[in-house]
């Protein structure tokens, strides 16, 4: 199993932001051919507020099905609007069981 | 579900950390009461390095189980150990599914 994890820090507006990625982002990443599962994650720092307060994991069956779905329009279209409005905040990473 | 999730940056002698991390630090998370599974994920940054290189996700029932996990002798034991190899590298947080 291969995860796409993103990381988001506090926006400064944080309706606006969740309107945007709720309502325009999440619809766009479930459409991307071969995801497995999405989960979003409410963050809360132990002992501090932390830097983060949103994680996104994205399941694949593998790191060739992740490649292969942020290169199809669907993963395209999703990159490109999380850009337009989230790019200041998250923070990506590929993730591989140990 | 809740989650206890600890993001690791890259440690300075990565072979020396990972050998306390697996063969004494992850022992001891796994006799915490209440876990429902732990899992260990290596991170590749998307587009850089990225700032950090492991992530561990601890899952319990809800925050009361995760808390209840912490505050027991093992969960101690295990905080305490993780402190002595890993508090300059280690954030935690606690996740909530939305």
């Amino acid at each position: 199993m291969t995860k796409l994890i993103a990381l988001y820090k506090k926006p400064e507006n944080v309706e606006e932001f969740e309107n945007k990625y709720f309502n325009e982002h999440i619809p766009l990443v479930n459409k991307m051919p071969g995801l497995k599962k999405a989960e979003i994650t409410r963050l809360k720092g132990v002992g501090g507020e932390g830097k983060f307060y949103l994680q996104a994991t994205m399941y694949f069956d593998n790191e060739d099905a992740l490649n292969e779905a942020m290169a199809s329009p669907e993963g395209k279209a999703s990159a490109k609007n999380l850009m337009s409005f989230a790019k200041d905040y998250v923070t990506m990473y590929i993730g591989e069981d140990n």
